[in-house]
């Protein structure tokens, strides 16, 4: 099939090509942008917090940042709701094979993660080994469990094999993380 | 009672003094404090969306931002969740002492009012009239029906005496909405 311009479109879904693929940022901001136009979900984005130093005001309401630095994130990227039910997680990529790198994570993350944890929220990490073309979700009480059992540096690549969830790739919603949260409510009869 | 540096606090109820008081955000961020330091409730503050258009790095890790504009908001400012219950918020001050003007509200976040409300989070406005010394929630519900039968670019003042929930003025937590909430969750045995 060709568009317009000449440009071949190839519709087939990326299995081979994992590496050549979208972030996987790019395609939980699609994926929550379909959750919310077919009313589904309603998770979006947090932006990322800036220290600013210096401002210039131009007019009366028009300021001008001239001097600000990113500041580390104390909570996670996405958070909103589903049925009723606070939705809160990470998303991480890594191109190592074997290893999830603590590293990504900031402390005050993890501290973020035990809090909506014990409130009561839903909360998990959307891991992506770039590599593998694997993505799985992992509970924050797994993590918790982890992070209190262990004191590496990094989660192998078995831990999310054997806790983890697996999650498909899809054409729409890329990411379907809504259906693993969908059986852990059924589970729980939530 | 006198502090070392001889200064002297009041530490009675500021009542007659509000125009003198504390704004309305910064009574939020301390009665949040306490609510997470006390294992409540956890609710915080998400950061002021800023467009960067310039950068410059000084180091390998160390980004310093040239040019930059804080963008309109498009979401409230405060959520979080209270017994696993999403919780969604904004709030004002007003000087007027006969209306909120609306114009304080963006129409973005009207409708990410309206999308947290349809998939069923706990969203509210907190209105205080300073000069009245009155602190209101207003469930989006509320809100809502006032905006769909209203045209005005205002909601009257008798419109939160009668569907407002009046705020008590507290010690600690200063603004305890968490209180209201609580009645609410009652009344619908949720």
């Amino acid at each position: 099939m060709n568009y317009p311009n000449g440009m071949k479109k190839n519709f087939q879904r990326q299995v081979d090509y994992s590496n050549r693929g979208m972030s996987l940022e790019s395609e939980i901001n699609l994926s929550n942008e379909y959750y919310r136009d077919s009313g589904i979900a309603y998770i979006y984005k947090k932006p990322t917090p800036i220290r600013v130093v210096k401002m210039s005001y131009l007019a009366k309401d028009k300021v001008v940042i001239k001097e600000a630095f990113f500041e580390r994130p104390s909570t996670t990227d996405y958070n909103g709701l589903y049925r009723g039910k606070y939705i809160d997680f990470e998303a991480k990529e890594t191109n190592n094979k074997r290893f999830f790198p603590l590293a990504n994570i900031h402390k005050h993350q993890l501290e973020h993660i035990r809090n909506i944890n014990n409130n009561g929220g839903i909360c998990f990490l959307i891991v992506r080994f770039v590599k593998l073309n694997e993505t799985y979700l992992l509970w924050a009480r797994d993590l918790i469990d982890y992070l209190d059992q262990n004191k590496n540096c990094s989660i192998k690549h078995e831990y999310f094999e054997s806790k983890g969830c697996l999650i498909a790739n899809k054409y729409c919603p890329r990411v379907d993380y809504i259906e693993i949260i969908d059986k852990y409510l059924e589970v729980f009869n939530r």
